[in-house]
């Protein structure tokens, strides 16, 4: 907007004759030049308690669905357009986001999951500047804790260039994801769509194959922290419990991408859900389990920050965002 | 947690022997000293756009609910707790947030409602910490339009010293507050749990009550920002329209106080509204007209970054945030 000039306000008059009754109100010179649009968000990250640990949330970014009916793979456009319409999402910018989860136990700083880095789109790849807003150190950072080896869980674990961003931590992941990967087997039967996949975790793992701790499901890796059976979405899949106290919340990872598609209709397949059945009798389980003990999930493609219940609702379940929180 | 030394991990085979089976992952020495905690939650504030004009969402703090009977007024203390149960808040710590407004429409920096500044609780007043956080000088907001006078929209005017806590801000208030709170008649007739608010209001505008601009409803204030009769809440308390090109948002100020108390039940009494029977017709019109129109809105007590919609819900309303963004 033009700055009022003095010679503006002796024309005034005549502006405010073409204007609204208003006038006399909008008229008044600003106080001084105005300013710029500030062009960007809010740092990506948000803090809460699980008993004693504290918990941090971030953002990576996001990807917009690129083509609805490709995305949810078994329904008719206008139902998947239905369901956006009903949760005021629109229907030609689906966007879904990525949020590593930080939990700090008091002895151990653990990372689930890790974006992208610099290997993603320019929209992705926010997790290490919101790190630098929380004040956490990528080198303070002890273990990283893997859910699934799909190429926005694993690939900001290294740079493009090849240094690993988290230099300091343990890097745990599911034994039947590492197995799974690794094999040249699957490798040569998997559909196209999945073949760059194992490229990347060829990237990502071979340099520090030897220091890589494989784990099983119903095992605490670190104090607090249980792994539990979640496969479907991938061929090792893992939930994660993390528990202080009479605490917990549950990190149910790809369990359900977007809830709004996935938690309200769990029979809806996701082009990503690798074993389909499987995916759903997980889902089912483990939402069903949240539901009845009420029990607080994050999951890692849900609206940032991405913390809330589930509630049952007809045949499917409703996230109820948790209220954010000044003071935790 | 202390840190392993070598002596330490000499004896960690004992240790093993009493911890779970999965002590052969737990055991590894940390990479380095536990990190500490935060302890303190990320900057609240949060942009989105509403056509060209630039809206940030800031936090101001919250209040605690102390005696939710004395909140709701005209229901039982099981009819609340069956409500906050439902949306999974804690009935022993229900908190009310406060969400002061800014919006950048190119030409003005427009603020609404200002939050309590130095003369509220320790969790209140963070607004100008979140101001400069988002990189916004005090000095360089333009307007400030006050929805209503209650303590915690105009305490932040102006410092418990004295001081403007916006200095080049021009204030636009509604006309029908300005007259009933500036009434002799009206303090000496009001209950006893509004006098102190009369005293708020001396103290805040009568220094600068020559150049405080007082408004109608249905009014311009500034281009594209226009006035919504809403009374109820408070003799003249006012809504917003908000636009920009095609884009609207309504900042409907304390039409509702929180949505799952109030949205989902219009019926239901806040201690607060002054005249209850106005308030009701006002919070079904405003809602209403928000849930024909898929309008956005924003609420000065709705969960932080309190921007979503309204869709109808049995006898009330249901609020959908709308899902963090972290490009706009």
């Amino acid at each position: 907007m033009t700055r009022f000039t003095r010679r503006s306000m002796l024309t005034g008059a005549a502006i405010a004759g073409t204007a609204s009754a208003l006038a006399p109100l909008a008229l008044r010179a600003p106080a001084q030049a105005a300013a710029p649009a500030a062009g960007k968000q809010a740092p990506g990250f948000y803090r809460y308690k699980v008993g004693d640990f504290e918990v941090t949330a971030f953002n990576d970014g996001y990807v917009k669905v690129p083509k609805l009916e490709s995305f949810v793979v078994n329904q008719p456009l206008d139902a998947i357009q239905k369901a956006l319409d009903e949760a005021y999402i629109p229907k030609d910018d689906v966007r879904v986001p990525f949020n590593p989860l930080l939990v700090n136990t008091g002895g151990k700083l653990v990372l689930f999951d890790c974006g992208f880095g610099d290997n993603g789109s320019p929209v992705q790849g926010a997790l290490l500047a919101n790190l630098a807003a929380a004040g956490v150190d990528p080198k303070s950072i002890d273990t990283i804790i893997i859910s699934h080896f799909h190429g926005d869980h694993i690939s900001g674990i290294r740079a493009k260039a090849g240094a690993a961003n988290f230099p300091n931590a343990q890097i745990m992941v599911p034994a039947g994801e590492w197995s799974y990967w690794n094999d040249a087997g699957e490798l040569s039967k998997a559909p196209e769509v999945w073949k760059g996949a194992f490229g990347g975790v060829k990237r990502v793992f071979d340099p520090i194959a030897k220091d890589v701790t494989r784990f099983e499901f119903g095992k605490e890796l670190v104090p607090g922290i249980t792994s539990v059976d979640a496969r479907g979405h991938s061929p090792g899949h893992s939930a994660f419990v993390i528990a202080s106290g009479n605490a917990k919340l549950m990190y149910i990872a790809d369990v359900t991408n977007h809830p709004i598609l996935f938690a309200r209709n769990p029979e809806w397949r996701l082009w990503a859900d690798m074993i389909p059945d499987q995916a759903l009798t997980t889902r089912r389980k483990l939402l069903d389990m949240a539901a009845a003990d009420r029990l607080p999930i994050t999951g890692y493609h849900y609206p940032f920050p991405a913390v809330g219940y589930i509630a049952k609702l007809g045949n499917g379940y409703d996230f109820v965002p948790a209220n954010w929180q000044s003071v935790f």
